[in-house]
């Protein structure tokens, strides 16, 4: 139960101490967010990892002016492709074969499958796509930061346009999709570190089909 | 590192054998799902949890006939609100001031301001954003899966308008997102089992802001 008792533990930080996280922690953490699983294999996203002051404080007025952006020891940026293209495609199926070290033809049916559906779709649709992938990464680097004692802030609430004119985004073919403040609890100002954790009945979230 | 070489040890199961998950691993993976945030705590998506053979049968041909949809132990169905309304917004807050046993003032202009934003906006807008919090709880699942050492694969590809129609989702005002086969892997059958894990290297996923 070691595993629930840490997702019990963990809530959405609302105030930062401003100490620093071992670079240990923070190695396991993008780790399991690297390893999480993507539509195709594709990985359709990257992670930003913000230590710099002064590009946090420049974030802040863009996300609500939220402390924990400050705050925090290291703001995880989550930033989905833009768009799928053949070239990004062929890099990740190119890889496959690198790492695997042989050609399978399923799996270049596969690659030929998606290069024809993927690329001729509209942008948005693609990125949409794209970022639904960062949110089970995200998923996995807010569990593993519960499962390392590491506080987080999961933020969807930020301006994302004004995000990635700060990081230059665009130009890399990225686009912000969600922010994550890791840091540790400010137990003395926050707000909600004592209230109960709110989550819908078992009876209200699963429903079995014997 | 114990969670880091389970997730090395998942991978997306080709192939299952059919034994049965025992109830209480089944009962932490869901409850990692459930524990898992979502955005204002809405927690807008729902858990079908199928273990009816015929369910799974029916299921199977609307995803791409895979095996795992049948010799599974048991099938997961991520299934978010098809959109926000004012009776579901509310539903949240008022079990939230519930369990707190307090009204708070900024809590409850908070759900002013998502009265005034979310049921007016178009619903296709609404479910894409619901169904972004379930990639969330998927995420928290195949997690806690690997960490109860039960295989699972996560499906984006299936149909789901005909899932929604299986299983009488849009009657309840839901939608399938997402499937996750839950089992063992039948290592003999799988053609992934031996293959080495493909992600892109630490340098293409990651950019450290100093």
């Amino acid at each position: 139960m070691e595993l629930l008792e840490k997702l019990n533990w963990r809530f959405a930080t609302k105030a930062m101490n401003g100490k620093k996280i071992p670079q240990e922690k923070i190695d396991i953490i993008l780790e399991a967010a690297r390893l999480a699983p993507t539509s195709s294999g594709l990985q359709p996203y990257e992670i930003l990892v913000i230590t710099n002051q002064e590009v946090k404080e420049k974030i802040k007025p863009h996300a609500w002016n939220q402390s924990q952006i400050t705050d925090c020891s290291h703001l995880l940026v989550f930033a989905a492709w833009d768009n799928y293209t053949e070239e990004r495609i062929n890099n990740m199926f190119d890889l496959t074969n690198e790492i695997r070290g042989f050609k399978n033809e399923g799996w270049e049916n596969y690659r030929q499958q998606l290069l024809q559906v993927y690329p001729p779709r509209p942008a948005e649709e693609n990125f949409t796509h794209a970022a639904k992938q960062a949110y089970i990464g995200f998923g996995a680097a807010i569990i593993a930061a519960a499962f390392e004692e590491v506080d987080s802030t999961p933020m969807e609430g930020f301006s994302p346009d004004a995000v990635d004119e700060v990081l230059n985004l665009r130009e890399k073919g990225l686009r912000s999709v969600l922010l994550l403040p890791l840091g540790y609890r400010d137990s003395e100002n926050d707000w909600l570190v004592n209230l109960t954790k709110v989550r819908k009945t078992k009876e209200d979230f699963i429903t079995e089909i014997k």
